[in-house]
Parts: structure tokens; C-alpha cells; sequence
């Protein structure tokens, strides 16, 4: 299917840049072997006589990148939200996790949770599953029968949590090890190292997943600077390192090999800069934000040091796996950072629209965009085209007050999923 | 029909107080003549024998109460929000306002505006309509025949606006008069005053207003404090006033009769003890403090200071319908106001779910409670109950995560709608 060459035709809207739409009103995309080719006013020559996939009138955008979600925690969505961070993870989060013991519980959620991701029109994402070896292979081996484009990261917990989800800290490498060698061949779904944040890792643990991640050179992804709480208690396991960040960076976790940091809300000018030059990608989660009570993401800023921004739901602590919600939010936020600081300029519908498509797409390779050599990642979105408005407002409805019921195709890397 | 004995069965809970729920698992709720009669663990020999709607497994709750809504935005909702208050109602909101000259216009977007409400649980609102008197008695006549229980206002404005929409002083003022007369014999739907707000109003028209307001006892809705260049505005143009709520004050707008003020966001202390001692509602109406970079209302410090609170949607500053989603929303902004001022503690859920009900709906009189003698306002709620939860943890989930086809019974005033 993905080498066919595929050809679309429909009002194309996207963005190469940060804050720039590109808009192909009633064009023809054209698909070969799974990557864009080109978008064209008049189908050139060479690809007529060739099937058009119809699609008048209805919106072509990027499919959506989530770069921070927990698949375990995907039943616990929508309760516990009047705690902070470390009381919702004792009683929530922790007992929750403790269930993927049982590969039955964890083939039933994972298969909602991919189910939902689809649903809502997330076609990649970077993914936490627990610490338990054969569910995390569940989740695995359903994300790739379900055709969606993610990296998978067995979370690894050796201090600071509860006994029954507290690893040792050389098991917990060696299945690392392990896992990531029997997923090794996959092309759309890869593993990624995955502590869960430095508060539950002994520093054995972090000089382990650090010398893996550089010897298989795989990504990594973590949590970083959430709450205050969790910053004054990484201060004091770690007193040797002098911000929350030189812990990860001292162990070969941040940006020696492509990281993402979820949530960066309490950064010093030094950390953000640390993370910009090491081209470590923060992962705003503006939900997760405010139901923990933790601060909000300071993405302005952040932008404009350099640092790379991509959007992620986050469930639990967000309550949703909408990455269109996610912009809405993040550009609700960045209107609320705006009014305390007016040089933090709030972010605008074509820049939250780039941070959700090819802002988070770059962690994947070129993916997010139409340009040319884009993996073909898009969403086919019916809407009322009778109330003469322009691409861009027809995409702003969309994202405020659209519906998953308008997605009516998918595809990922060229094939229809 | 509203006459009748009414009696369900199932998980019921509701907010009596501030932030206290009362929960009543698998009981029953008698309803006599569309009021609740009581809750029993047991059913009362008296009722025994009568059919029971059967709802176990299911959640009943109050329904939903929007307090600030404008009908004639609904097909706005989701674009210009890349604008603040004043240029958005020149680019956006005026020139829609502008099409309900036609009654055409008017009949289909109001009969989608009455859909929506209902698909999303409102079963009370006090709606803005325009100033066009064919199109505002389309609102009051489709409201009607579908059940809702509302007041409806037709906008006063005779100054700083575009011509189209520019009213002749005393025209408007006869105008309202005529309405309320014909609206007057009502039940469920009422006439409210509506000037849209102090820049857009002569003090004659205020004056006017005022009176018509005293002499019918009526109650009246408007704006207050929403933006800081409103606000300067309003000094320019009523420089005898020493704030902007004395204007209303002034004129007899501000709790001399009932009043509903939206937004209330940029309020000095003196402000906030006025409407606390004149019993003035403050309609916090989040998504629209956010998507018109207005600023956040402090909902804890009015609360705190006795003031009456309750949720709007706003649209379309708003982008949705659903009451919800303002809870979430308005829980969320207090995170964020407590993160900036810790002695304003975050809403909790029960505290969002009485905004939403009998917050907003004591502006009705008796509703928003299943308290003896309330109006059975009331929504059947279908979740998965397989997963052990509290009855409070089930509410969050579906105030949090839920869908409006989760509705399965809707009753306004012990009606089935």
C-alpha cells in the first residue's frame, strides 16, 4: 500500500514554519511510497489518469504528534485532579501501574488506549508504559498492529516508589536491554529509554539507561521541573548536581542522544539555554499543567531561547488525549503568561497548530509537515464549508470546536490506517 | 405531565452547599408537580406500586446552568480568537450580529443554538439575543417550544457601535417595553434587561433601562470588567462615574432588581463589596477570559467576599456550549490564580459542580439542588460503573472526560425533554 503512489485532492493547510500556514486551497497532494512528493494547483501530467482520492471541500492537515502520554494511565483519566503531583502519584497513579502485573488488564486498556489515540487523530506518539516487561511487549505489538507511528519506552524505577512497582536496579537494566533488542527491526514503532524522572532512579540506574541510550544510540525521554516540591526533593538525592537538569545531563540523558523533558515549567535562564544548545525537546502538556496545580510551561520563552517545542496530552494528570484540546490550551496559557509578562507574546493559532504537527513531529524525522520527503502523517476533516471562511478560520473551528466524528481518514507514512 | 408523580431510581448527587455534595447511592427521588419531593434509601409505603423510571447504575445529577451565553454568536464560536475584546467585536461579533436583521438568519441559527444547549445538558440559560425585535421573539418562541428554561434579552445599544446596529434611544427603549409585555404571561422563559454594556449605552438609555427594570421587576444582565482598555473606556466616556460598576449603579442596574454582570475580572475592593452587599451575580465565564486575553476572574477572593458566583459559556468568546467544560475550566483558573496568590485556594470539584448548578441557578429561584421543593431539573448520566468508583470520583470523570451522549434523560421544571 505505502509504495503505490497515492493522490489526494482537498483543501491542504499546514505548517513548515513556526507561525506560518501554508494553504494549497482545492489542490492534489501526491504520495509516493508513503512520502509526500509535491502538492500541485493542476495534477501535472505524469500522475493523471491515476485514481484521485476525493476528498472537495474537506480539510487535509498533518496528522497529530503527542510527545508525552502515560498508555497506563489511560483508565485513570478524569479523577484525583484536586491533588498536586506527588500526592496524586501515591494515590493514584502508583496503584494504577501496579495493575500492568496482570498482561489481562494490560492488553484490555492498552487496546482502548490506541483505540482512542486513533480516534482522536494522533497518528505519532512518545509513549510510557510501566515498568512490567510482558505488558509493555502488549503494548508494543498493539501499537504496530494498529499502525500508528510511536516510541515505547519501558519505564524504569528503582527508588522512592512503592515496593510493587520498585525495581532492581541491574534487572532493571538488563530487561532495558532486553526489550529494546527484540523491537530493534521495527520501523514505525521504536523503544525509547524511559526513567520514569530522577526522584524514583538511584544514580546507578541513570549511569546505566545513560550508557545504553549512547551505546544503541536511542532516544530518551523523562520528566523535568513539574512542581516545586519534586525540584526540592531532586536537590536533596541529588545534592552533587546543581539543578534538576545537571542530573539527567551528568548521566548521558539529556541531548547526548535525542530527549524529550515533559513539562520545563520551573527552568532557571541557565537550564533553558543548557537545554536549546543540547537540543533537548521540552514537551508542553498544558492540561497536566493545571490539574496538578503545577505551574504553567513558559513555551514563549522557551521558543525564543531555541529551545524545540512539542505538545503532549499526558493523561492521567491531563485528562484527555485530544491534541487539538492541547493547543487550545496551550494558547489559552501562553495568553495567561502573557498578561504577567507582556514580553512573552501569547501563542497564535498558526504556531500551535506547528508545535502539534511539526514541532513534534521533527522528534520522529521529517514528519509533520507536506513538504516534500514528509512521511505522509494526515487527517482528512469534514466541516461545513458553507459559511465562506478561509482555510485557516475553517482550521481554527476545527481545532476549537471540532469533533473526532469529522476525522474521516487517516493515514500514517502514506497507508490509510 | 408536570403534574404527575415522577420517581427515579438511581445514583444521585448534588450540591446543597458551597462545595459539600450530598450523595444518595441507588436511591429514589420522588418528584411531585415538577418539584423534587425527596430522596429515599427506601421507597415510602405512599409511592409504592407507581412505576419508577428505572435508571440503577446511572448518575442523576442537577442540570446544567449557563448564565451568560449569546445566541446570536453560535455560529461564531471557534475563529477570531487570536484577537482581544474591542477588536474582536468590531472584526468578528458585529458583523454577525449584523445578519440577524433577517429572520431567516435568525430562525436557523437559534433553533441550532436551542439543540446545542440541550445536547449538552443546559437546561437553564440567560441568553443575549441582538437588537432586532422579529429575531429576538424567534429566540423567546423556539426556547419555548423546546423546553428550556431561560431568560432572554433583547441587546440595548445606541452608541459607539457600527450604524447597523446603532439603536434610536427612545425606539429601543419602547421597544424592550413591548417585548416584556408580550413575554410577560411566561413561565420558563422570561424577559431580561440587556444593555450589552456601559460603551455601548447612552446614560439615557441606561436611565431608561433602569427604570423599565424598577417598574416591572425585572431582572437585568450585562457586562462588567472584563478588559483593561474597556475599562478606560468606560472612564472616558462616563468620567462623572468613579468606576466602571457605579455607572450601572447609578442608573439602577446593579441589584436593584436582580442582576447577572459577566466576567467580573478587573475589580477593585469596593467593587466587590458593592456586589456582595447588593447581591449583584458574578458570571465567571473561563474559556472566554482566556481566549480574549482578559484576564482570569478571582472566583475564591469574590466568593470569599460573599459575592454570588456562577459559570457562563460566553460564546462566542467561548468556544463551547458545555457547562463541563466551564467547570473544568473555572477549576483549572484557580489553580492558576492560587499558584499566583496562595490565599486564593483552588475551587475543588464540588465547588465547580455548585457554580454550575445551584450557583447559577438560584438566579431562577429554586434550582440547580434536589433539595425538597426544587425544580427537578435534572440530567440521567450512563458511565461505565466497572471500575469500583466512588459516586464522587464518577461525577469528576464524566465532568472531566465525559461526551454529551453519556446523557440519556434530560427533565426541565420535572419534564422529559
Amino acid at each position: 500500500m505505502a509504495r503505490e503512489l497515492l493522490i489526494l485532492k482537498g483543501d491542504i493547510i499546514f505548517t513548515p514554519m513556526l507561525g506560518e500556514f501554508a494553504i494549497h486551497e482545492n489542490s492534489y497532494l501526491v504520495v509516493q511510497c508513503g512520502k509526500v512528493r509535491g502538492i500541485y494547483q493542476m495534477l501535472p501530467q505524469e500522475y493523471q489518469g491515476l485514481g484521485v482520492e476525493d476528498c472537495t471541500g474537506d480539510l487535509i492537515i498533518p496528522g497529530f504528534v503527542d510527545l508525552h502520554t502515560h498508555a497506563a494511565q489511560f483508565m485513570q483519566r478524569g479523577f484525583g485532579l484536586d491533588m498536586e503531583l506527588l500526592d496524586w502519584l501515591n494515590h493514584y497513579t502508583f496503584p494504577e501501574e501496579g495493575k500492568f502485573q496482570s498482561t489481562d488488564y494490560a492488553a484490555k486498556v492498552y487496546a482502548l488506549f490506541a483505540e482512542e489515540l486513533i480516534k482522536q487523530g494522533t497518528t505519532r506518539a512518545a509513549v510510557f508504559g510501566t515498568i512490567h516487561q510482558q505488558s509493555n511487549c502488549l503494548l508494543f505489538q498493539i501499537l504496530v498492529r494498529k499502525g500508528i507511528g510511536a516510541y515505547v519506552g519501558k519505564v524504569n524505577m528503582d527508588a522512592n516508589c512503592p515496593e510493587f512497582l520498585k525495581e532492581n536496579t541491574s534487572e532493571s537494566l538488563a530487561a532495558t536491554e532486553k526489550l529494546l533488542c527484540e523491537w530493534a527491526g521495527n520501523t514505525l514503532v521504536k523503544p525509547i529509554i524511559t526513567p520514569r524522572f530522577a526522584p524514583t532512579s538511584t544514580g546507578t540506574l541513570l549511569a546505566g539507561l545513560g550508557e545504553i541510550a549512547v551505546k544503541y544510540n536511542l532516544p530518551v525521554q523523562s520528566h523535568l521541573a513539574e512542581n516545586l516540591s519534586e525540584i526540592a526533593w531532586v536537590r536533596e538525592l541529588f545534592p552533587g548536581q546543581r539543578e534538576y537538569h545537571n542530573v539527567y545531563d551528568y548521566y548521558n540523558l539529556f541531548g547526548q542522544t535525542p530527549t524529550l523533558m515533559a513539562h520545563c515549567i520551573h527552568l532557571s535562564a541557565d537550564a533553558i539555554s543548557c537545554m536549546a544548545r543540547q537540543q533537548v525537546v521540552a514537551v508542553h502538556c498544558p492540561d497536566s499543567n493545571l490539574n496538578l496545580t503545577s505551574g504553567i510551561m513558559p513555551a514563549r520563552k522557551l521558543l525564543q531561547a531555541g529551545v524545540r517545542v512539542g505538545l503532549g496530552s499526558d493523561i492521567g494528570a491531563g485528562h484527555s488525549l485530544s491534541i487539538p484540546e492541547a493547543i487550545v490550551k496551550a494558547i489559552q496559557l501562553s495568553k495567561v503568561n502573557f498578561l504577567r509578562d507582556n514580553s512573552q507574546k501569547p501563542l497564535t493559532l498558526a504556531e500551535g497548530f506547528y508545535l502539534a504537527t511539526k514541532g513534534g513531529g521533527s522528534f520522529f524525522g521529517k514528519v509533520g509537515s507536506f513538504e516534500e520527503g514528509y512521511a505522509f502523517d494526515a487527517l482528512v476533516i469534514k466541516d461545513r464549508a458553507d459559511l465562506g471562511l478561509s482555510l485557516e478560520e475553517r482550521l481554527q473551528r476545527f481545532i476549537y470546536t471540532g469533533e473526532p466524528s469529522q476525522i474521516h481518514g487517516r493515514y500514517i507514512a502514506g497507508k490509510k490506517i
